[in-house]
Formats: C-alpha cells, structure tokens, sequence
C-alpha cells in the first residue's frame, strides 16, 4: 500500500517517504467485502477513500426503486462522497464494493491536518479535483449526445477497464439506458 | 480590484499584499461588452477568469442550432472551460457576458508560475475545485429530479442573483425546460 501511495501521489507532485508514512499513518486500511456498503444512502460520509485493490460504486436508490449509478471507481482512484464529507450532511447516495476492496480511509480532520503538514497535498488534491471537474464536464457532454450507441463506444474506449469489471445492467443505469437496450448494442 | 481579489481569497488561506500584488501583476485587466465572447466555440481557453464584475454564461449551440447553457457565472467567480485550459484541446462551449463584465485573466503559464511562488494558492484551489464539485453534484442531483417545478423553484433558493440577472429563456435552458413552461410555472 505505501509502494502504491508513493508512486501514486508522485504523479502530482514530489512526496519523499516521510510524507507517505505520516499520510498512511493517518489513514485506517479496511478490507470491503463484494456487496459491502463504504458508505450507505442517507448516512453522512466520514471518509475519503484511496482504492488500493477493488471497485466500488456510487449510486442512488430513487423513490420508485430504480438505481442511479453516478460514479464507478478502480485501483488509485479517490472517492466519497464530497457534499456530505465536506459539509457533514447526509449523503443521498450509498457506495458499495463490487468486488472485494482495499482502501485506505481518511477521516476530514485528518485530512485537514495532513494538508498543514504536507503543503504538497493540497497541490495534489487540486490537481485531482481539477481531473475531476474535467470528468464530471466529459460525462455531461456524453450525455449530452443524444445518440446512446456513441454514448456506450465512448464510455467503452475512455474506460476500458470498467466495461470489463463491471456488469452490464449497472453500466445501462450509469448511460442512462435500459439494460435491454445496450444488449441490442453489444450483439452489432 | 485589488481589494477585491484580497477580500475575495482570504476566504479561503491567508494571503498578504505583496501576494495580491504578484497575483494582481500575473493576470490582465480586460472589459467585455455585454454579449461579447470571453471564449469562442471550438477554440483553445487560454485564461482563467476571474470575474470582478458582470455576468458570463457558458453555453455550446448544438448542431441543432440549440443553445445549451451549463453554467452561469457572476462576481468574484471564476469561469473557465477547465478542459480546454488544462490540455489545451479546443472547447465545445463558448463564454459569453451578458452584462458588461470586468475579468482578471490569467494564462495557464502565469498560473502555474503563481502556485510555485504561493503555495497557500494551490490551496485556495483545492477549495474552489472542491466547491465546484459539490456545485456540479447538487446540479446532477436537481437535474436527475423530474419535476421541472421543483427544479425551478430550487435554482431561485440556491441562486436568487441569477434569476433575477439572467433572461428567463436562459434560465429555461440551464433547467432544460421549454421558456413556455417556464413562463407557466411563474405565473403560477
């Protein structure tokens, strides 16, 4: 896991070993089971979670029953649910392991004293939330596309990885479509 | 200006003069006239905004010849296409005041100049990006509510400025609803 977080976190910016064993001493490591809820809807979010091994979504169960899949997440990927980590609020959504998962987990304020005593984290996480914003801005002009075919060979081609991990009725909620519709898709 | 962008990113760290002053002398000073372009479509975001004055929408026409607004912008926001800005690929949407609107804007290289001579700067955008984040999610969040009514009723709480600022077809537009049943709600 420190290997992981070292290579990881020197995309961003240069963390030497002392930064990362204050980093991982801050954090809790917890194994999820397939199935496992990291987070469950209409609980407030207490961490923020590094993926070492696994995948996770983030979804939504709405009044009628039906699930909302708004994010997936894999191997060196950050996820929480932001509103309700930051403000403290119930989250409106759940995240839940779709494999057996290995984060490491790090509570607000242990996140806000890393950022006093490694400057360099903050960087990190700029340029994170910045690769997020241009995510976010990607999958709306997907969505945009009215054309839910293009929509798929798109989601296929930027995130290979997932298309193959995850199942298909979930990647049908995260496009928007029904189920039966990416079927028809895939047979072409 | 000065005094504004000191107020404005206290907020967030402790900033002092002679950094104001460095952030002050890295950006330009530019007036737009009410529906002048800030940024073109299909051109390359070369600044950062951050909005002293007036009111921006960024929006995309759609080979359809309609016009998609995703986001508002007014003062002391920052407005810019992140991933035009960041990889330096030509934007899919335009920016555009709508009222006269006085900017500071920052090349990527002015900027990625200031965050190594002021890292608190990196942190006030990890905040902005994060609060960018929870924005775009509650948008998602509104926008996955079916009932126009409430939606519109939601962006008038959260955003009573815009809607008292931006024309109602606008408006209609960010909401993805039709002004005709726009108009309908309001009269109500």
């Amino acid at each position: 896991m420190k290997n992981q977080l070292y290579k990881y976190l020197n995309r961003y910016a240069k963390f030497d070993n002392v930064d990362i064993e204050l980093i991982y001493k801050n954090g809790v490591i917890q194994t999820y089971d397939n199935k496992e809820f990291l987070l469950e809807q209409n609980s407030v979010c207490k961490y923020k979670y590094f993926i070492s091994k696994g995948l996770v979504r983030q979804y939504k169960v709405e009044d009628s029953g039906n699930e909302n899949i708004s994010a997936f997440a894999i191997e060196n990927w950050w996820i929480t649910n932001l509103d309700s980590f930051i403000n403290e609020t119930n989250s409106l959504n759940a995240i839940q392991a779709l494999e057996e998962t290995t984060v490491l987990q790090i509570t607000k304020e242990n996140l806000e004293h890393l950022y006093s005593k490694i400057p360099k984290l903050e960087r990190a996480f700029r340029i994170i939330s910045e690769n997020m914003l241009i995510a976010f801005q990607r999958k709306n002009e997907l969505h945009m596309n009215k054309n839910s075919e293009k929509r798929y060979y798109n989601f296929v081609e930027k995130l290979p990885n997932f298309s193959q991990r995850v199942p298909q009725y979930m990647i049908a909620s995260y496009l928007n479509i029904t189920p039966e519709y990416l079927s028809e898709i895939r047979k072409k």
